[in-house]
């Protein structure tokens, strides 16, 4: 991805943590030479070196994938609109958000291998339910038939782009006003931008 | 993109609404034979024909654009875990979203249709700033100069898909219970979910 030096990070542990906190991503291949692309959670493995997801098997996505598809998988986090009219300059309005892009090469699961993610990533997204399922006290009938529907798969990680898009090239006073007014807003994306930018700080 | 039929929607004037509602998209191309992605607001043109946007010069996405090239934009809505322990029966655990991929051919623009799409764009979000900037009221020689950072497109619309993935499949009892436990976690992507399942309703 396109990132100008003021808004790149190359902070891994942080990426991975982001990558963590927002697993429903979307992932990118082509299919009859134009881009496909599918939403879906990606779990990063304990060893943090693959994503591990699954796709519907009516999904011609995966038909295409041997053992060369290198394929793009999307996190994003929140966006805003800035408004220059904010600034104590003239200037163009833009745009903030955070992003992350995944790069690496794909293989498709086996049964056992398919089997262990959707535990894991069950596991994952149950630890906020007051009565959590679990994949292992599932009728294990029904998981197999419900197998028989996707396509389990494996992202070897190559490749992490991070976009942490925040204003930084804006002085100190112009910076704050931007968040003030980002607070004022009030919506998720916004409030949700006005705290990234307090962490990453300005020029 | 793929869609089981019962997610599916064919209204396109909805889905019209939904870009010109959720414009900051993800722009899809092939890069070096790789799939390449920029997050970036994408306009609709009057006539609903086209998507009008604009990228750094520095982002190489542009270099390999030729009259040829099919490029697929993403228009993301709400997303939300649902967990099958809500559920009155035994199922597995599934994600909630709402999304749109518009694919069609695109073409760089002139430099004067570069400026109006500028115009159009600023005043668009502009609409929400209590004292809103315009591009026209903006010094003309600033304006030329960031016009020469960056690469101004549009995209002939040739096909819109849209998920509306919103437990339809689900019977009144089961849907309502999903939808009172999203409303009870109250984030974002949990109330906004549970607000496009009413509209959608259930099987």
């Amino acid at each position: 991805m396109y990132t100008a030096k003021i808004n790149r990070s190359e902070d891994t542990e942080k990426h991975l943590e982001f990558i963590q906190a927002n697993g429903f991503a979307i992932l990118v291949s082509n299919v009859e030479g134009k881009p496909w692309a599918t939403h879906v959670p990606l779990l990063l493995s304990r060893d943090k070196k693959k994503l591990q997801g699954h796709i519907a098997k009516g999904n011609k996505q995966w038909k295409e994938w041997n053992a060369d598809t290198e394929v793009l998988a999307i996190f994003q986090g929140p966006h805003t609109y800035i408004s220059s009219s904010w600034y104590d300059h003239e200037n163009v309005s833009t745009w903030n958000y955070v992003a992350i892009h995944v790069y690496g090469k794909l293989k498709v699961q086996s049964e056992s291998e398919l089997l262990n993610s959707l535990r894991e990533l069950t596991d994952k997204y149950e630890k906020q339910s007051e009565r959590p399922v679990s994949v292992d006290r599932m009728n294990q009938q029904y998981v197999k038939r419900e197998m028989l529907g996707i396509v389990g798969f494996e992202i070897e990680i190559s490749k992490i782009e991070a976009s942490y898009k925040l204003s930084q090239n804006r002085d100190a006073k112009n910076h704050e006003i931007i968040v003030t007014e980002l607070e004022k807003r009030g919506d998720h994306g916004s409030t949700a931008i006005a705290a990234e930018m307090r962490k990453a700080g300005h020029s």
